[in-house]
């Protein structure tokens, strides 16, 4: 007797069989309240889970056969709440929580799931779930599910985002909620106590929250290199001399934009990690919180690669369709014209030569280095390496790709920055003023590579904290730091 | 004596150690029959998930050492049957099922699992697993793992399948193997009773199941317009005036197939979608299943959408090595030499260049937005998104490269389809045929966004039901109806 | 009573709440010695799943308010290890280890866990677990964790890799370690006895172990072939006649050297596979194990595809760009030139139109074909597929891929090859020399197609064993066999 009871938890399904209890009859029963999409759903998800489930419908003999698998019970409302063990869902329209009100003494002791979303980004309403616990005092709400597609529910957590959000007042409700998101095949994430529902409910509603910052920025990035090559190379020829460039608008001015869109954004990839640094190097501590703005662009950085990558992606595209063009065709054609009239046997510049070679060849490689990290930027490849191998990869590549897409267009460039007729209106080229960023950010870093910087940033990226640092900040005597050498003691 | 037994389950690892007995005695033992490859690669699996294994062989002497882990003990048959507490995988040739009869009595009251693969996909034989439940009565028989490879076990579900497909006509011991199942890591399917077992046993025999019907379509709709092309710009210019464009074959002809199929099978993507908004709308109810032709196609888009990607992302290689064909450089040339000798100095087409660089911009945007569109439907980059981001990529982007696609070939077209020469042998061009399905589906799109249309579907959606449509399908009365306005209720 | 203590896994959740204690008191309690960023992100992923956490710190007044979630306890590290119940992680650093030694006999009986990085790669030390467990003789030490990043602790096991390499001299401590990574999401690996300490602790050290050898390879090849290219085309021309081909280094060569590396690197995958049948086929059976350097060529021809289909992507890149360059647009000018001067209406070579086509085509496919691979290895991609798929897609369509390349190769070649002009200073094209191992893949290919070879190896393959191999190798006797001649019956 004494050794069944403490049979370990993966006897269990060989001890299952020994009882004599039909299965059906052992199996937790959860309640579903509404027997809509959603209701459907999250029913044949627990039934394949292991569960038994009753669904509470208003009129169920208006329910179709087949609507609902044939292990899932659908009776009345009142049946299914009476059948619950303890958790009831509630997979009706917020509108119609009111509806449930006489029910309020069968619910009472219960856990309700409130999985509705937010119709609106209101602040100042209360949420769905707040307005359930106020309707059922008795019962424990709790709020999730909500962020799940009823499509991911019924195909399985495969093909629909794991992640589910949980939060509640009552902690060992909240606790069987996660449990029960986990024998589901989700990942819950408890978000504490009820006052987060809001921003649970709203979260559908929020597209790529993280992606926000980053494409405002590169398109603001876009709109002012793009306006700037329009100014400098179609406005200005036509108004001063009428020369017509505007056939160039909807090809070789964006493909102009791209490449210094995606270098500015590439630098600022790597700008935060070194302002961080000097923060580090300056306060002579890792403990003291980042700036808020420092802390959310490191957040952002994978977003920000990702949207300078699309831009590298578009820019090679772009340009090897260059020679597909009717325009590219008529240049050669009218060239090889001038050529024959003029007599020149031999047209060639070793020079020129060298210098398309050369920016092609490094453009390519940082096209290639830059793929590879968009690559591991993938979730399944990224989850595949350690984080050694991930560091390796995004700082080691990235500034390779940095390097190399810097050299594409300095080698671009040539040495025609320095002729007077690069500056027409007094107007520098557009190469130039996007390889400032990648610039800052190259020096800065083999700055950062001298070696009393870099020895002092590792020690301080390892626990040591400089002395100085305390008494200036924390008002701690610098007296009782003394007397604990091993401050460092406590990280790995 | 009370709090340990109601320890809850994440308590369970910390109070194993408090117990006495040494942790091999408390392990359930799980039995193999046979002692090959799979037998092997299970045995390893089952040993890493905390199970003790006992291989029942043969010949126990012969099976050599190293070949399985240490801790699995490897036995004969009788008496690795008789160590298994309630299970037995089943791990031999189907053939030779017949030779375990005499260990009939031994097996009764077990769990005896079939991993055996169908070889041949022949309909009216009896299943392996059907075979075993003939022969070994008294056992309950369960299908399962077939569709797992030995490797997948071996390196763990990471790296396979994690899907496994379990039937049986016991649904304890079903349970207790799908329990099994998800312990060792993949994801059971709990497909029935064990008249399944048939098409689990067939299940790797047939290849990528939900590919075939698209990928047929892709065939011939590629075959028809490449037979379309060769004879319009090859057949009959040949038998005509003998010109000779057969040099075209390999590869202009392709390039020329390629965008139109892609265009077809991406308005395919989106058609399904409006037929089925057109019959909710003319139902007035959304819970009534659509004809198994449309089903079957609404399920098929994201296949349709990633050949058609596949077409586009040929086309767009295709294209850009145009340029690199010897046909190419002598066009150039003879060009230039009859330029020459006519005397034109200048001979850009203005109408021309912007021709080309709009149909080229056009096309590298549809293809870069497709691209997003086929990167989303990697399963690990999908899992990231919630069901609202999924929705707005895969619905919105979709149509936004549908629209650029379809302004690509309109440009390419430019007005060169209103002059009678484009209509040789009275054939219209191929991308005028291509542009007759995307055109539609726009359209169609477009009729839908009226506001009165848009909010009776979202309506619909939602789960209201037009009154007049039930008595006439359903014949439940409408009176019955009306006296609970809340009808809607029960949906999320 | 007896139905509450038999209540299976699934109805835990539900009976959690039926006991009247909190459920703070239920939940066992980790204890983590260290406060800095490691065990930081610990305590959060162990209380995010469900755990109680006390954190010992030397200074628990110094650690900061917020630095740790509110449910975490931050006391003393004496205080600490007396509240947690069995499993004490160590989170300092290992040159601090001696400093815990005061706590020696409270931390008797209990686990702790070594979650500490080797500094360096020196084979003589002796590992840190290792000098934990010496420390602490009646602790039981176990190794893991330390593969984890801060990171991937924090953000949960969907952004960083989920496996965690685990070892211990206590197997009933290991046990109860792996159950509890199991539980916090991760995929522990069993890896024996802390023998193997020294290898789990050095295993952030080495970056991408299964890619050296396939890297060095590729490099290897890459730099033959681009020395034996720049001596053929550029260095012997430059001393023989002076003609200065120097600028060709930087794109032309690398172009030329690319197709050729990938060519052989795409061989060399399925090369191992036939030498494993060709061993197969001599031996009789598989059971004997392949020589090392095959077993270890087997596993890494993944890695040879991918660097194989990396050098097919930039080749394909660097072609597309080749009409890109100043070089390209100066010999066109000078053709139109000279067709003008010599008066050549038309220079229009069909042969070399085709020869240009059909290479191009092929190699496009090819591309294609080896993209598709290249998608399949994602291993998000790859879990979707069963393993007969798999195979298909990783053998069949990988052959096909080496077909096309090889097609590629030999319409480039042309006739070319057969012309004594090709081999200026007796040297043949690279491209011919590239084409020796594709060549004898695809021929031993088509040879073990030979009915009667590809029968008896299906045969082997399903473990037929040929009678002569034993006696011979193994010294069993063959009588004894020829007795049970259902030798093959053990395996699926």
């Amino acid at each position: 007797m004494q050794s069944d009871m403490t049979m370990p938890l993966l006897a269990e399904c060989a001890s299952d069989l020994s009882k004599s209890l039909p299965r059906s009859q052992r199996d937790p029963v959860i309640g579903i309240i509404g027997s809509g999409d959603f209701s459907r759903s999250l029913a044949i998800r627990l039934v394949g889970c292991g569960f038994r489930v009753v669904v509470g419908s208003r009129q169920p003999s208006r329910v179709a056969k087949g609507v609902f698998p044939d292990r899932v019970e659908v009776r009345s409302q009142r049946e299914a709440i009476h059948a619950a063990e303890r958790v009831v869902f509630a997979a009706i329209h917020p509108e119609h929580y009111h509806s449930l009100v006489g029910l309020r003494e069968m619910l009472a002791g219960k856990v309700l799931v409130d999985v509705s979303n937010a119709t609106t980004l209101t602040s100042h309403k209360q949420s769905n779930a707040e307005t359930l616990a106020e309707l059922f005092p008795k019962s424990s709400v709790v709020k999730g599910f909500n962020v799940v597609s009823a499509w991911a529910l019924q195909t399985g957590a495969h093909d629909g985002s794991r992640q589910v959000l949980i939060c509640s007042n009552c902690s060992d409700s909240k606790a069987m909620v996660l449990e029960l998101a986990r024998r589901m095949g989700f990942s819950p994430v408890d978000l504490g106590s009820l006052c987060a529902s809001r921003g649970i409910e709203e979260a559908p509603l929020i597209l790529f929250p993280s992606w926000g910052g980053p494409i405002l920025t590169t398109l603001i990035l876009f709109i002012f290199f793009y306006g700037y090559i329009f100014l400098r190379h179609i406005l200005l020829p036509y108004l001063d001399h009428r020369e017509n460039n505007f056939y160039q608008l909807p090809l070789v001015t964006v493909n102009q934009t791209l490449p210094a869109v995606a270098l500015v954004t590439l630098a600022l990839v790597y700008l935060p990690g070194l302002v961080a640094a000097v923060f580090q190097l300056g306060r002579g501590t890792k403990y003291k919180r980042f700036p808020c703005w420092l802390d959310c662009w490191l957040c952002r950085r994978k977003q920000l690669g990702l949207l300078s990558f699309l831009c590298t992606a578009l820019h090679a595209v772009y340009s090897m369709c260059l020679t597909l063009r009717k325009a590219a065709g008529y240049t050669l054609l009218n060239a090889a014209y001038h050529q024959v009239k003029a007599g020149i046997e031999n047209s060639w510049v070793e020079q020129l030569v060298w210098r398309a070679d050369l920016y092609l060849s490094c453009g390519i490689l940082g096209f290639g280095v830059l793929t590879l990290l968009a690559i591991t930027s993938l979730p399944s490849v990224g989850n595949a390496l350690n984080w050694r191998e991930f560091t390796f990869v995004q700082s080691g590549l990235g500034y390779a790709a940095l390097a190399l897409s810097t050299m594409h267009t300095l080698f671009f460039g040539w040495d025609f920055a320095f002729s007077p007729g690069a500056y027409p209106y007094y107007l520098p080229p557009a190469y130039l003023l996007a390889l400032i960023p990648p610039c800052i950010v190259l020096v800065g870093r083999l700055f950062l590579a001298v070696p009393c910087l870099t020895l002092r940033l590792a020690k301080i990226r390892k626990g040591w904290e400089s002395t100085q640092y305390w008494p200036v900040n924390n008002q701690e005597p610098g007296g009782s730091r003394e007397a604990h050498p091993q401050q460092n003691f406590d990280d790995v």
